[in-house]
């Protein structure tokens, strides 16, 4: 049976204070929709760990650095509703636009520090984007429990310091990485890649697990780095904004994974802009 | 009886999940202490509209732009204990420092546009902090309703404006200000004043009260500006930071009362910065 689709947060909150009532955990799943296997996963973990789960579809505008970006964002809303049957969620939030941002709307909730890293660099605003429409989306669902993919690694991290730091009381869990068979993480993103660009894009994994593994075994990451840059290159892919070992906690660069710590990617393939990560087993003294 | 004093979040929450589990309606009071008869009419405004009532006394270091403003700000917890104990309050939420900003602290709220005028020319970064602390108390409360003075206009819309963009289920409250028998609006800088000093800043009402009906009479704030700011030369009053009439909604700039509208003014006196607005008659056509 398809999802109940709200539109407004009047009907939403209606919705949720019955939940409260009768004393059960609401969970909350945040997407821009275009739901793939990854999105599915959180709804999957939701169900499991909630007596209630809403997935919210907004695509965020303040979230996107170019009007191109966002205009170029899929919008499968029908489709998405179809993805979820299966999985019995209670509610599908697809908020109207003047729900999220209403005439006069000019609050935003900034996260300092390791917003300035990464993806904070080559995207500017981004995260202030991100940490406004997910408090908003937290305070707005009443959500216990919060479902992110560890894909967006330090959008996981912004979204539980500022969950943290603002004291919503909710609980922000992390879940991991679905990959396509090649280990290409699933992003909406990958829509836009052709079928010889997909072949293209599923190199990216094994060049981030070599890696991995080479520093695992004792490798400083300024040791590889020009090696993993070159085999990028070759793979097809463009420009890398960024390819780094950052510890897991504060994103802080590493030369060894002696504590536990990432590898984190951005990559160009035509005109399509992938971003991956995945953990470094840490080394023993 | 005094009233429980509380200093840790996990204390604070446990109590209200008590009252929230019986349906009670709770309203926060939030203050840094130095309380006044301004104060107390807030917290008798609480206890009038809700079951349960909480005062916050907290110094936000964050919406102090100077480290000797900070400090000089009066600090009277016991005093301030033993004047809220006739109102019957349920609890006074003295966090630690750390209850607010613990360790790794990063997140900020902003308001635009209406922080921009008035105080915000003058005391830049102070709307944030304050939006920020607030947002962090109506969250630890998690009351239903909160009480702030009128004298603090400025404040009292980016508060509500806050509450409203970020989605926290709470009603802001405006109170009238309370004044002494000069006219003076209670302010815990008043503490700072010498009785002289208290004698000279009785005379900013009446000069505002004048102005306001001159406006009200169809005067043009140009026409009456200079002569405004003469009379709190002349009353003994330094810089004069701002003397302005500004519609009640946005705060934009007005020539005569057409809207809903305010008189708001900052002055010196000595070394003490005194702020206070008043209701201006609006002009029927």
């Amino acid at each position: 049976m398809t999802a109940l689709i709200l539109r407004r947060l009047a009907d939403l909150r209606a919705k949720h204070a019955t939940w409260i009532r009768t004393g059960e955990v609401v969970g909350v799943v945040p997407t821009m929709g275009a739901l793939h296997a990854g999105h599915l996963s959180l709804v999957e973990a939701a169900k499991a760990a909630c007596d209630r789960v809403i997935v919210t579809i907004f695509v965020n505008p303040k979230q996107f650095n170019s009007a191109e970006d966002l205009a170029k964002y899929p919008r499968t809303e029908e489709a998405d509703a179809k993805k979820l049957a299966p999985y019995g969620v209670d509610a599908i939030y697809v908020p109207e636009p003047d729900q999220i941002y209403p005439d006069g709307y000019a609050t935003s909730v900034s996260v300092e520090g390791i917003t300035d890293e990464l993806e904070g660099t080559f995207r500017p605003g981004h995260f202030d984007g991100v940490a406004t429409v997910v408090a908003k989306l937290f305070l707005q669902t009443g959500a216990h429990k919060a479902f992110f993919g560890e894909k967006d690694f330090q959008q996981l991290m912004v979204v539980r310091r500022m969950a943290r730091d603002l004291d919503i009381p909710i609980e922000v869990i992390g879940c991991p990485t679905v990959r396509e068979a090649s280990g290409l993480a699933m992003s909406s993103r990958n829509m836009r890649l052709s079928a010889e660009a997909l072949e293209k894009a599923g190199q990216l994994y094994p060049i981030m697990t070599d890696c991995a593994a080479r520093l695992a075994a004792g490798e400083a990451f300024e040791q590889i780095e020009a090696e993993a840059r070159a085999a990028l290159q070759a793979a097809g892919f463009g420009e890398v904004e960024y390819l780094d070992l950052r510890c897991a906690e504060m994103l802080a660069p590493l030369q060894r994974p002696t504590r536990p710590s990432r590898l984190l990617a951005a990559v160009w393939l035509n005109d399509v802009r992938l971003i991956d990560n995945i953990p470094v087993p840490e080394l023993s003294d």
